[in-house]
């Protein structure tokens, strides 16, 4: 332990954590003594590179536009005080070719002219045109400068070119603008486990994304990624490596290695290399950030930032966006525009811990007229998380955690609109909700499904709490042998509700391929060579377990791993694929899915439950369409295990 | 006139504008009846090409992530059982290679293993570990597929793909994903006055930047286009084009002659190779609009949608907007996201044409509390109001116009953080303001100035009714000798005001170089060979000039030009130097600009009135800054024609 504790603090100088502010602080800091604060330098490109650039320096009008006086009409340019007191009684002849001239629209006015008349408005007679009324003075004339007038800004410096600047930069003369070079940025991936995506995995071995991710979050944000080959835990090889990168990038990732472990080399490298300012920002998901400068040995000599961001997906993404954005935004001259702000009340109680700000992922939904976050479970290497979050809460630093109903603010990642069209789904999970999800956004680009995974009591409560626009339940009364009706009277009694029919599904026993144990009823879940893994208290499936066992007076306790709970379907079947359970209860698409076999024991209904306030709705309509599609049922049959004899109808209304 | 309207005739089948609901009702109806409605397919990409790429196909988790129990901590894998009653003074002890193994941060459980502690919290002796407090089931484990489980829905289709979709994608065993085949767009610019940017320009030549403004545009929404080099107003030649380019993409896009002059082609053209859908479209700007499919000879043959766009600049990228973007967003399986509204007060009448859908550029200002939305002048052609717009009000057909005051809701350009960061100005413009513009933007990125030129009159009007941040003026009182304070007390007597000192400059006469009809006094303004140009009544300059001319005993109607009206000292000039004009009262700059000759006339004050509210405020103190910093009056010296002495200096207090 104590050569552990020695040979860590070699590896890494010191990991403390500081507040994000602090750390922030001494960057800027650090950067500006260094020089490396300031705005980066302009190139040339031509204009149809430039959009999506940022202007290097104001742009002014080299040419004014239009450059001359031109027609804006079809018709004849003449001098307006000639047609002086033309009345359709004394109408004015004027010779074409020496007093009037024919003239396109954009043509130059001839020399000596000030006015066009329209075509439509004159006699056209021998050679002559007659006027029948008054012209004024720059009559359907554009004139010089209209547009802009050389001299003129255009554009000012640090401007984010669009699509009509281009077009403004090129009426006003220029071919080419200087834009500010693209921040270079190398991504170094760092770990001797990190294998390419798609490879064949074998245990212990974890694809390398997190450098996908960062380069694509680089690209957005106007810089220039290049991502390294992965190196081992190396520390001769990651030096190298760094130092070679810092020789041609601006800023130099190293992911990870950035904590303190026996195999943590990043702190030792840029602290030998040059600078530690940092190492560990008291954030979560975070922690375990680098921040520091290398000296790049020459004439002279020059520094290069380098940033340790950590490994665990999440961590790493949201540690590049608090660090490696703005970095980026203040070479280019950018101001990051915040998030949108949308302020939702929170339907789970959430513990924090209180020496770290924490960033919360959240779904949000519109649900009739409340917006509800509710918290998305997973750690920081549950990149998911990240995936299915509509936002962020920030949890300051001291604070423990929110209670369930308190107020926040979410910064939204999905536009406003986006999160006002998603139709919250809380409750019993079964892969056809997934289906149903994949199906509202092909027939309805921007709707979407967002679905959180609580149990069918979970949704019924949801329901209760006005959280969601329907659930999915499959919750058996032991005393009437129905589905869902009592259940929803005694959880929701106060919400009137629509059941509608959905899918029945076979549930059974998840068994190992071959299902080398032989079990083959409920009663071989109490043997001593049999590991049973068990659904969470309140899943449907839990209830159904629970209520054969009593049927077939089996105790809970004599059944090794019931205390063991996932929380669905899939998690029970990856349990017994790998070896740690032998079975589980579940359907047979998740045993299917997992190339596991399956006894089957039980059909058992799986339901919808929706709030008549939306049944009705034109919200829900579209949804609710593909459920009654019989293209729908056909794709549900295609998964297997699945039949759908009722899916659509109403099965009863309550409340 | 009669061969006229037949030739147009038959140029044009016909130019009947509709409104824009049903155009694109005919334009949907067609393309479904074409088959040309639907999704584009996917093409696989690699996960680094996949960012901002749309998902073809649902993605389904191929294998679990974690596809392994993996440890989540540096430590010993244990089975937890075995340390069930360990404490400090009955402590289990576990050989280490036997009972419990080493891991690290990532590694796979060894078999039979089923919880993690942590390194920290055992003694290591002699070979053994000693526990000293119980450890629970897959305590610092991440169970397989804690994140993805193998056959779970990853990514639904038609899903814009962010950089943690990518990472989702990598770490569920993808390398490659479907995406939709990017929409190939043809942008064919038509017109025999066309040139390239940055060409040596004659009168008459316009420069060809629409394709670049509309390629911009297709890139932005996820097509692909093609600039095909520009073609003169030539029947055969565009014909043969078209077809060409209809071999190759989804949409042809003619830009322009899509109106119904002698040389407008396009119609004539898809009216010849298919079906004419709609020619115009009632809507300002835009108008002369043409949809319609060409028909592509072919076993089968086939359709392919083909659009005109007209030739100005705002109303071909107005109606790009509206019509290309809806129509990719579909072959995308997009919902095109509104932009963000905001409600604003209008600060001027606008009159538009009843029959019209009118599309209104804006400036918008926050005010105090006030949300001001500002109308901006310019026509179709004048580019640089859509440069400048903050946003677009629609003034829907069958409504005359919005009165001023009115409350009008504002689709935005701009991030809403933007506009709320934006300083608006109103009042005489001087080149001065630009410069302070580009100074802004270059020290606080993200702040700037939106300034509308209305002279220093309607500036001091804009005050007193809260619409602007500040005003520049320079009003000479006749009797008083001084600057600005007896306008500010007559024009804006109800709001307190600092006016603070900002440059002289010089005004005089703008005449050609050489000054060849020997203009050297205001005397020689009424000579018959002599023709003035004039600013707008309310202009500083104005006053100054009527003030000039009464102390020199001068009538006004004796001046060849007095009425005709520039609202810049630019346009001044560019009328002097296109010959419009032989002279005009401005400064020294615009003259320099244009490479005139400049005769002196007087020197004056153009002051910047500030309303007390903002002079101490937080929101202006940036700007305010600059403006006292004498390394901007040193850009300013640069400019020529300018002093600073009083810069920054409060004059008066007033109110």
């Amino acid at each position: 332990m104590e050569a552990l504790r020695s040979a860590q603090a070699a590896a890494s100088p010191y990991l403390e954590d500081i507040p994000l502010d602090e750390a922030l602080e001494r960057w800027w800091a650090a950067l500006a003594e260094a020089g490396l604060d300031g705005l980066l330098p302009g190139e040339p490109v031509t204009l149809d590179e430039a959009a999506g650039r940022i202007t290097a320096e104001p742009v002014w009008a080299l040419a004014s536009s239009p450059h001359y006086h031109a027609s804006a009409m079809d018709g004849y340019a003449l001098r307006a005080e000639l047609a002086r007191g033309a009345s359709e009684t004394r109408p004015v002849t004027l010779a074409v070719g020496e007093q009037a001239f024919y003239v396109d629209t954009g043509d130059p006015l001839p020399p000596n002219t000030n006015a066009v008349i329209m075509a439509e408005n004159v006699q056209l007679r021998d050679g002559a045109i007659e006027i029948l009324a008054p012209v004024a003075p720059w009559e359907h004339v554009r004139p010089m400068g209209e547009d802009m007038v050389a001299t003129e800004l255009v554009l000012p410096a640090n401007h984010l070119l669009r699509p009509q600047d281009i077009g403004a930069a090129a009426g006003s003369g220029h071919a080419r603008l200087a834009v500010r070079r693209r921040p270079r940025v190398a991504i170094q991936p760092t770990g001797t486990e990190l294998v390419e995506p798609g490879s064949n995995l074998r245990p212990g071995d974890i694809v390398e994304y997190n450098s996908l991710v960062l380069s694509a979050m680089v690209r957005e944000w106007g810089g220039l990624p290049t991502r390294l080959p992965a190196l081992a835990d190396d520390y001769a090889a990651i030096r190298a490596r760094v130092l070679e990168a810092a020789q041609t990038h601006d800023l130099v990732i190293v992911n990870a290695g950035s904590s303190a472990g026996s195999e943590d080399f990043t702190a030792r490298v840029v602290a030998e290399l040059g600078q530690l300012l940092v190492h560990g920002i008291a954030i979560r998901p975070g922690h375990p950030v680098i921040l520091g400068l290398m000296r790049i040995a020459g004439a002279p000599a020059r520094w290069v930032p380098v940033m340790g961001l950590p490994g665990y997906p999440v961590s790493a993404a949201v540690t590049c966006e608090l660090l490696v954005k703005p970095t980026l935004a203040r070479w280019l001259g950018q101001s990051p525009e915040p998030r949108p702000r949308l302020d939702a009340m929170l339907t789970r109680k959430v513990v924090s811990a209180e020496g770290d700000e924490e960033f919360l992922r959240v779904t949000v939904g519109q649900v009739g007229d409340r917006t509800v976050a509710t918290p998305l479970a997973g750690g920081s290497g549950v990149l998911m998380s990240l995936v299915r979050a509509d936002g962020v809460v920030r949890i300051p630093r001291g604070q423990q955690g929110c209670d369930a109903g308190s107020q926040v603010s979410v910064e939204l990642y999905r536009p406003l609109e986006t999160v006002r069209r998603t139709v919250v789904v809380i409750g019993s999970h079964d892969l056809t909700l997934d289906l149903l999800a994949d199906e509202l956004g092909r027939r309805h680009p921007g709707a979407r499904i967002a679905s959180a995974n609580v149990g069918s009591v979970g949704g019924l409560l949801a329901l209760a709490r006005g959280e969601a626009h329907l659930a999915g339940s499959h919750l058996l009364d032991e005393e009437t042998g129905e589905y869902n009706v009592e259940y929803i009277r005694r959880l929701a009694p106060r919400v009137p509700v629509v059941l509608l029919g959905f899918v029945q599904r076979e549930q059974g026993l998840i068994v190992a391929k071959g299902n080398p144990k032989q079990i083959h009823s409920l009663a071989g879940l109490t043997r001593p060579d049999v590991v049973f893994v068990n659904r969470q208290r309140g899943a449907g499936t839990r209830v159904l377990l629970d209520y054969r066992l009593r049927q077939a007076g089996i105790e809970a306790r004599a059944i090794q791993g019931y205390e063991r709970q996932e929380f669905t379907h899939l998690a029970v079947a990856a349990a017994v694929a790998s070896g740690a359970a032998d079975c589980g209860l579940g359907i047979l698409a998740a045993a299917r899915a997992l190339r596991l076999d399956f006894v089957p024991l039980d059909s058992e209904r799986y339901d919808l439950v929706v709030p008549k306030a939306f049944y009705g709705s034109e919200f829900l309509a579209p949804l609710l369409r593909i459920v009654r599609d019989p293209a729908f049922a056909v794709r549900i049959a295609a998964l297997g295990g699945y039949a759908t004899p009722q899916i659509g109808q109403v099965l009863a209304e309550l409340g």
